[in-house]
């Protein structure tokens, strides 16, 4: 099987020859860093707000792929103001039971524009989390 | 096989609900970004002396999985003085023999409190590496 | 099979002792967060220049593992000034064709020496792209 591109209806794709939202090989999904932004708009005037717009970016994907949120392994978060970090602990918990993702968060100096407070990427085993 | 979590004695664990800090699944253990930091406890006072404490948070981990560090194949390093880079690889150099893991370390602008100086993630496939 | 090491004679390996620039297990490919560093010169004084130094190092590890940049699933990039992102797009497009790869682009506060403008790592499964 060769590696597959996997699109959901509910996340903006990039333009052509940017990146993939998600791509999936031997039933591992990576999930790009995706931002709470969709076109020129960001939703979210906060971390909270943003995350979970994230999340369900994500979800939305794994979903797509034949996954589920259960199936992710590992996230990294990055963050333009650290001190809000149990704003995306908040929505993580809202996409999240029993046991969490292995999860790496620290600040970065900018991320891709000033409105951006968080993105996210994510490791998923297809299948493999509990149901 | 689903996602399995694996828990250290000698690593404490995050309250509910935050982050696991490794699961395990398809043979390969991802481990969260680790610190110096247990309670509200940050040890050492460089970043050799952090990294020594995460790489050994690292092995605990691994180990438990029922593995061992040679079988680390990447870790990612945060720092938030690049300039001190060499003080991460000392280190590194007394958990690591033969071929070391891929790499990467960056600064970034802030980790999860000012006394945290380093932070590491690990991927390592159980298994193996060279016994 | 264990863990294997890959080196290109293109890629300039680093000292003993610090990381290995590819390593390979399960058909998996990681490749640590690569420079246009060769020793102690950088190649490519902007964004573009240098991303291509990079691209072309990751090539070359990637075809001494066997594989191809079809491959590559994950790419994680550093930037120092995130406004030229778009400049890393320009190299990124003269390396993939078709479904690019996942991809995470932030902006850190410092790289290894402070004429490096870039870092990208990268994780392939071998064999698994388009031919």
């Amino acid at each position: 099987m060769t590696i597959r591109r996997v699109i959901s209806p509910a996340v903006a794709e990039p333009p052509p020859e940017r990146w993939s939202n998600c791509l999936v090989v031997d039933g591992v999904a990576y999930v790009s860093g995706m931002t709470a932004r969709s076109g020129t708009t960001v939703s979210g005037n906060d971390e909270y707000e943003q995350a979970k717009v994230i999340f369900g970016k994500i979800k939305s994907l794994l979903e797509a792929a034949g996954g589920a949120m259960s199936d992710v392994v590992k996230i990294t978060v990055f963050v333009t103001e650290i001190a809000n970090n149990t704003k995306v602990w908040a929505a993580r918990r809202e996409f999240f039971t029993g046991d969490f993702p292995a999860s790496t968060l620290v600040e970065v100096s900018a991320l891709a524009a000033p409105e951006i407070l968080v993105e996210i990427e994510a490791v998923a085993h297809l299948g493999k989390g509990k149901r």
